[in-house]
């Protein structure tokens, strides 16, 4: 049977540690969805669609992959789709326990599915969205932080808010 | 002398992990006080009336006990109720350091009191009082999550908001 | 290609917490081989024979599974095995620092495999090789702690150490 | 040539351990620049003015020292102005992720300076800006946690709000 | 029903952390056995005998006090002594898995007892039996790490290894 | 004044996070002393004569620098050398409690010192010196683990133990 992965994020914006996480596990899963959270507690400040766009152009070249929006419960939607592997990638011990803590929830509402970790390419170890909102919005280089394809997009967003 | 304990917290709602805490603290307290914080920083849902009254529901058959909302400082509260004894549950990690700061801190407002730390039970160690509301609102199952007595006043609440 | 796993450790002797991984693990790999480290550093109790004669004995029933030993580096074993997945089981905090080094380490020395984690069922959370050990060592009561199937196995030779 | 170290914060107010921290950094600089972050996410209650000057009502007698408020991006600043040594200090493990995130953040913005963590002094450990002003605004005593310079000052702000 | 506490530990030597927590504990208790693990992993400087007697020179004025020796399981021992309550000192994050772990075990073991943690007060954060071992070793001052009644019987001891 | 700093390790064998932390460190200190711990609790594999020569064949072109062994208490060397900074690296969080720890003890041993504190260079987050041994000792490939300089020598030490 064909197995089906999730990685669900908010991806406000995608960074280059999700984007190496996204190539890894596409590996291992025969199709990988990438499920962005339509809304999630932190307010995104990009909109659903600019997410799932700015992914989409962020990862050409990676044949088993999905991109969709999803709102509701985790376990609910990967429920639906037939997943049986949920994807989160950790870095350093701050996600650790929040991870651990959802992984164990998601358990709980779904036996079925299995979250498995992985760890983040040491070299974006320190990275997240908020810190490349932050020294975007400040005026910063943020090409060692995002995709090049996105680059502008992200930029041009953050430095007009 | 009777050894009186105080159990603060938002209690937003109560949850299994909770009531699992005030069970097994009433044994080692001659009186236990269950305080609802009136305003905690974390914007409650229910009311204080509710969080009082969705207590009073779960805890039946514990004869020591007390419940009643508070505010202003703890280190004061505790005080006013000639309490020697603070319980906190801990789960984990991610509760330590807040906690044992809040703990370092009122022993420095209330020198006679001591803070006390219990392990939540294992099979509440992922639970939050927010992870209910986040399953509940969502229309998930929280049948696990709370007492069977108010399982249905809190998804009527949560899933109207 | 079919997905080969493995999941590699002490075993000293295998717990409830190792069989957990070893089910849930064994679903989405397709071939699972249970790797046992002939000579590491904590200097195991049982030896590398009857290490793997526990695992076989708790692990009946479940088909795509190997059992093997062997020493030298996990990432030159994992490469001579066609592996392309390491399994790590993590319980809270503890192992999270010394998984995650070794996690880096191995990607340096076989980019080609990739280590993914699944958290420890909650119910084992606190449950160590070690702690079987000592309590067998000690005459209580480990059958909470590991299979039925070697009960009587590790706590004839723990109790007569 | 003349190592200048920075001290940034939200200072909102300073306590007894960013003193403590002043001090001591103080002594290995030859010129320390204490900068107060104007607007920080965290909102601060004090304004960017009083925040400053409730520093330097409390640093009398230490003479390399300069007192700032600043915005934009610290590495930029800390360019700016020409400094080596960006100063932090560390409270047990709370504090460590976070900063261990910006200091790796800051080099890449700014590899020329390097970030350098003190540990608090051990009887500020538990101390924060917040639990300063969760204590002042419920009517506690305040004395042992800021200098006495500006205890009533800040009492006086925070008892009004 | 008196409630009876075992504070249970290798106390190699005593230190002013321990007695910190065994003044305290004995407030709440109405009888707090401190319990001397005869023979821990850790191979201790210090005889059993010693041990005992470095405790008994260090506490004189707490009435409610017994001084004890065990081996085997501590949850074997806790029953034994129809104690309801086992006392642990929790210093930082370093302690705590470990300490977690211990106490879900003891739980497993023998559900009558619950284990409380103290904080370890803020002054003796840093200090382990370890570091006075190796302070005093080393010709380093112990004055500020034991309690003065057996400063001078643990850098004899110490210095002649 | 001229500013000394003392950089203490075991350096068994010195590894390019080392390097990395001694390089930095060597630019705001106006004198650097490598100090490399006689007799480490550790059980060295290199003796201290081939501690301090790897060290010294790895640090070629950093002037203000001198490599010394020493023994006894840091604290006591520290104010020997007159030096008023103790340099540390720290890597993610399993390296944090311990160095804390230490740093406090030697602030009561020799308040004049401050212990401060660099985050290990990203790329070496994961590496320590018995990852090296390790690698070597089973054959494994260490060069982006040590400088170039040293790299045969230390595999020739360890591949023959």
């Amino acid at each position: 049977m064909a197995k089906i992965g999730v990685y669900p994020g908010s991806f406000d914006p995608i960074t280059q540690g999700h984007l190496d996480i996204i190539k890894r596990a596409s590996k291992f899963c025969d199709k990988l969805i990438v499920a962005v959270l339509k809304n999630s507690r932190k307010s995104p400040i990009f909109t659903e669609q600019e997410r799932v766009e700015l992914i989409r152009r962020s990862v050409t070249g990676i044949d088993n992959l999905e991109i969709e929006s999803f709102d509701g419960l985790l376990a609910d939607y990967v429920r639906k789709k037939d997943a049986q592997i949920i994807i989160r990638g950790l870095r350093a011990m701050s996600d650790f326990e929040y991870e651990f803590q959802m992984a164990l929830t998601n358990k709980k509402l779904n036996p079925e599915a299995e979250t498995v970790f992985l760890t983040t390419d040491i070299n974006y170890m320190y990275l997240s969205s908020s810190i490349v909102r932050d020294v975007a919005k400040n005026g910063g280089d943020i090409s060692e932080f995002v995709p090049a394809e996105i680059k502008e997009t992200v930029e041009n967003k953050l430095r007009n808010i």
